[in-house]
């Protein structure tokens, strides 16, 4: 799946995924008015107005990006419709032939991370059948339980040909509280990097691993460092755009192959209508802004990565 | 709600829970194949089955227990008819009077963190109305995000009367890869739980806080330093039978009061048919097999925290 990941990055010229985070916020008034009046203001109503926001937004801008990366959080919240509303989604841009990383920033022992990683990646198997629960093509998973969480994960990734991205250091103001504490002189993001690098070599693609990394846009000096430590590591990126992170920041994410890092960006595409630099699209053309601000954000990093070169 | 789990755990003089968290394999053959029956070897029959015995298990242990953990992993890798399953069963348990601690173990940051708050113990809004995603009592959170991550579940938690398990130490062997790693000479695990403290000093109710810690039964060494360090705190202790902590060992985990830990038993209690123990009982009656479980855990803690005294 990491290769086709990559082939989707350079045939798209897009390093870039688009984080299906929907808030109720974030929807247009027609959209939810719609979906109220089918099913009235319910949890399955929230539901629908999700997955007509989200497919209106995959099916003008699916032709522009290598992957998608639903928040499972964001449809979680709307309890078992919105679980559905999840399921649809990743089915839906699985169609489309997206790669689909599930954020679901899991992380359990032994028999509990087999159980997420078969519910996610993987087949569980019912009596003499099996069956894909949700079916996501990567996930992302939370290390602080050890080698003990991630190995069920590396068992599944191998049999089904799928991946992880595990978080090293994250995007947010307070992710150095545990995550830059020293250790023999070393931060733990550090430690978990080489972990990350160390269960990467157990599971190669052609150059890079398919069990990836997630470091925040939001700490390039760090990024560097990760960088070096993991070389075959790919590397998801959130924190571009909305959270302050900025192209010229993401340069040391990438390899001196171009590759090695794809950024996500939610809010900035998804509610680019929202934005004063897209709002002349008007609520009710909400996906050509989208689809605009592909196109933007795809400039703007292809421009930072070319001033590397 | 942390003093409805105190108050229930004196009334039943069991600081026990059981852990809800079903594998096909541990369901007897009469289950199974009655489910099979009615929905096929299908993602709705193994739900099913699941479903019917939790229930059956519930309906022989709830006038002994204060609680119950659904691992939600076990039902999330069903897909979406496990998912219903899991609320069915927190639904159903909650209608017996139990504390239900989800254990999630969720964990990200900002909105998405706020919005597995609101899915799992609070509200969320659909227009002008609001509704209960999945409404456990507690839920059990990873830390590894700081924060930002435990923030917007202490706000959810103040709302909503409700409460945490933050993950400080856990059961598995791989535990100590990052947990154990020394910080200015003292590891991870305390500095987390130091904080867990801080965090809960701001969520009080009578003598403990809602906001408790998950420290496991295979490490009480590090139980009783933690004991100490977070003496408010209640402490959900994972890893008591299968995974090898003893009832000897649990004393360090309780404050002087009796108060301030509660034990989980998952397998050793819902598959106690199977243990040579227990096979008396026969498939067909494993629920009585169960109920035994439960009273001999009982007996074997009170016993341990008796010696204690």
């Amino acid at each position: 799946m990491i290769q086709k990941l990559i082939s989707k990055i350079e045939q798209n010229n897009a390093p870039i995924v688009v984080g299906l985070d929907p808030m109720l916020s974030y929807i247009p008034k027609h959209v939810l008015e719609k979906a109220y009046a089918e099913f009235g203001e319910t949890l399955e109503g929230a539901a629908e107005a999700i997955w007509q926001f989200n497919k209106a937004i995959v099916d003008t801008t699916y032709d522009l990006i290598p992957a998608v990366k639903p928040q499972i959080a964001m449809y979680e919240q709307f309890g078992i419709p919105g679980m559905i509303a999840f399921k649809k989604t990743v089915d839906y841009c699985k169609e489309k032939d997206l790669v689909v990383i599930g954020d679901i920033k899991r992380g359990d022992i032994g028999s509990t991370s087999a159980a997420y990683a078969t519910g996610h990646l993987g087949k569980v198997t019912v009596g003499s059948k099996s069956f894909y629960g949700f079916d996501e093509d990567f996930v992302t998973v939370n290390p602080y339980l050890g080698s003990d969480g991630i190995t069920p994960f590396l068992d599944v990734c191998k049999e089904e040909n799928k991946g992880l991205f595990i978080l090293v250091k994250t995007s947010n103001p307070s992710s150095g509280e545990f995550q830059d504490q020293l250790i023999d002189g070393k931060p733990l993001y550090e430690l978990v990097g080489k972990k990350v690098a160390e269960w990467g070599e157990m599971c190669m693609g052609e150059k890079y691993s398919y069990i990836g990394a997630v470091v925040g846009a939001t700490y390039p000096e760090m990024g560097k460092v990760l960088r070096k430590l993991m070389p075959k590591t790919y590397i998801l990126v959130p924190g571009y755009g909305a959270q302050g992170g900025k192209a010229s920041d993401l340069a040391p994410y990438f390899n001196e192959d171009g590759l090695g890092a794809i950024i996500n960006s939610s809010r900035g595409i998804i509610a680019a209508y929202k934005q004063s630099a897209y709002e002349s699209f008007g609520a009710a053309n909400f996906a050509d802004a989208s689809r605009q601000a592909v196109i933007d954000m795809r400039e703007d990093i292809n421009q930072a990565l070319s001033h590397k070169e």
